[in-house]
């Protein structure tokens, strides 16, 4: 299918041969291809037209898909847009564009199939069956009375196999499932995670019904919020734009004011070190195995912090769970910073047995080294492990997103502290010895 | 409402409260709130049933349903849970637990609406109506002639608004969007996120259709695919299991493998470091910096890898984009190590003349080891963005997931490499002075 190919090479095209190949397809063709494209580029390629052609193509689009597209262009094109709409879709999309992107509100479609309580089914499907072609979904029906109040709603399948003459009334199902207009996106698909709807209505505060948000939405939301995610989770903030789109200026601004915070942070691990300059001076073995003590701390942290981070995405992790997660934490790092302990010990005194490694005079005090090394593993995993745990429900708490609780970020926490438990170890095991 | 709170309550529930919430329900609300549960939560609750009341439970479930219930118990109770299906549905049950639970043919449902060409739409839908009750959607109707091969499709919607007396042949679209059995569950994720179909037929290898993958599940493999990527990029296996359900051991080992492996590379930071044990003993202020440089490494790698692993699973960035990604990469490395480059300089000379941090030794040469600092950074920032970013490409091209070019493994990467683009630098800028 060339349209579908198409579809996957868009991306790569430069901006005349889009308008060459769109201008290539016959009506029919085009007409799918622009109804499949993602928003940004909807919007892209709608400028691209010359100003006179767009009309048409605007008035194509459904109201929410219209939002959507008004929402990646600039505030003067998106007057001139919006100005190619007939008054009742205007208006339309001027009150979608009003809710938040993020929001419940956002999301919605206005136009979604309504029926009166008191009607026969076979009406209700007659008046569907006219309907069926303004409508965003007709597979699911809601039942609202005069004043717009939500009062039931059935799907197009129970009305399609209830009897013809019963009422509309006793087919519906009474107790559903609704969201209000300000509800945040990603509690909006954690709602349809639970439940296998195909679309949710959503209300404002006296249960009128405003419209509704479906599965297809949410696909993206899913997609959306995992990104978001994971790219806080990765040190930066959000790019909110594909990778290979987003200006090169944009992107550096988003990943360097991250990178830059970062750094002053790490650089305590430098004021940290200076108080040790003396124990160094004495024993400079010491310093061979800072990157290697530190380095596991933040390891164990980044595990840590990223389990917990998703399972509060999914909802499987709430702030009143923090003791069991505490518990846990408490017993994996105790757990991980005894393996890691171990290997690096044997790892110390083997090497020295056989290569000589750490030279002469720390020589004979490998064994005193390697216990070093081992004790301070076990603390600094094990604060690792706790801090990177309790830090994102820590943010939750103080009302920042928990996936800002980042690799980076808690390696830079943890590599301070495992400083300072490192040489603290150091001066006690090695005290009369080396130091 | 009762049953959903009872939902949003049930995981921290005990064995036996667990029982009576669900005894206590009557039995509408028992099948509705069966219905809802989670496949793993399903199964748990139907053995905690008895013996001879699981039968009509077990009976209830669609067989795509069965199938997902019978993966999360034991090979003995699936044997016996198998055993109370009814002869055709325990035999389509068994069919859909041979495919890999991955693939396309594992997520698919059989019980789809199908109708042959010559059929009158009014037939068709005659006939929907009767096989509704069956069915896993009835919005999309399947057009197979008498072989199973897939002839078209059309929606609900379409037949619902057709003239009754069309026959299905001239309603129908012929130009289905199919996927293959044994397609991975991320391609056919991807799929409906280039589409926003509600279901999407699966065919063999002789266009012959098998079944159907419906929306609601994939709303479940896209969760599933972005926990699995993040657990990897934080640094561990994928648990497979919620946290707060894994069994500690088991959890333990999909942390500890990856710990382990993560140390026993970063051990070679000791290695590097002992070749400049030399030059530490000369200028211990230098040991001062091993931190910061290495973590601005780690960090910035970190953000590259996030960005483009992420971008690989949406399907934005493929190989065939590697170079673009270097170009990008390059640029943005040179401009975010010349940031810290810059704050680091200065905030060596900085504390040096204000507080006299770096002591009286080294005092005198503060410039110089700002300098060292800023040019290593450079340095180190340009390595981790390239490595982070090339890595992900990289696995994919050997055939591994992306996803584990996680930031500890391109931390890991960076820190030998950074501290000898550290040592290196030192020597040239500090040779004569401090070394």
């Amino acid at each position: 299918m060339p349209i579908s190919a198409l579809h996957d090479r868009w991306q790569r095209l430069e901006d005349e041969e889009k308008l060459a190949a769109f201008r290539a397809m016959d009506l029919e063709d085009a007409e799918e291809f622009f109804s499949q494209l993602a928003a940004r580029d909807t919007a892209e390629l709608l400028m691209l037209l010359p100003a006179h052609s767009r009309k048409p193509w605007m008035r194509m689009l459904a109201p929410d898909d219209a939002a959507d597209l008004l929402q990646e262009v600039d505030a003067e094109q998106r007057g001139e847009l919006l100005a190619l709409l007939d008054e009742a879709n205007r208006k339309e999309v001027s009150v979608l564009l009003a809710y938040a992107e993020d929001d419940a509100g956002g999301l919605m479609s206005t136009r979604f199939a309504r029926v009166r309580p008191d009607m026969r089914v076979d009406e209700a499907l007659l008046y569907l069956r006219r309907q069926a072609q303004h409508l965003e979904t007709i597979y699911y029906v809601y039942v609202l009375d005069g004043a717009q109040h939500l009062l039931g709603v059935a799907t197009l399948r129970e009305l399609f196999t209830a009897p013809s003459h019963s009422v509309v009334r006793d087919v519906m199902c009474d107790e559903v499932v609704s969201v209000f207009e300000e509800m945040d996106q990603e509690a909006v698909s954690r709602l349809f995670r639970h439940y296998s709807f195909l679309a949710v209505p959503v209300v404002d505060d006296q249960k009128r019904m405003k419209g509704i948000v479906t599965m297809d939405d949410i696909v993206d939301v899913v997609d959306e919020e995992a990104t978001e995610d994971a790219q806080k989770f990765g040190g930066m903030e959000a790019l909110d734009e594909p990778y290979l789109e987003i200006a090169f200026w944009s992107m550096l601004k988003k990943r360097g004011g991250w990178l830059s915070a970062l750094f002053l942070g790490e650089m305590l691990t430098a004021t940290a070190m200076s108080y040790f300059e003396a124990e160094i001076a004495k024993a400079v073995v010491l310093a061979l195995f800072v990157p290697l003590i530190i380095s596991s701390g933040g390891n164990s942290g980044s595990q840590a912090s990223t389990l917990v981070i998703r399972a509060m995405a999914l909802g499987e992790v709430r702030m009143r769970d923090a003791f069991r997660v505490v518990r846990r934490e408490l017993a994996a790092g105790l757990a991980l910073g005894g393996l890691l302990g171990v290997i690096g010990l044997m790892r110390i005194v083997l090497w020295q047995r056989m290569f000589h490694t750490y030279g002469t005079a720390a020589g004979p005090n490998a064994g005193l080294i390697g216990a070093t090394v081992a004790f301070s593993l076990i603390g600094v995993v094990l604060f690792g492990t706790l801090a990177g745990s309790m830090l994102p429900l820590l943010l939750r708490k103080l009302g920042f997103d928990p996936a800002s609780a980042s690799a980076p970020f808690v390696a830079t926490l943890v590599d301070v502290t495992g400083l300072v438990i490192y040489f603290t170890v150091a001066s006690v095991v090695l005290g009369g010895t080396l130091l």
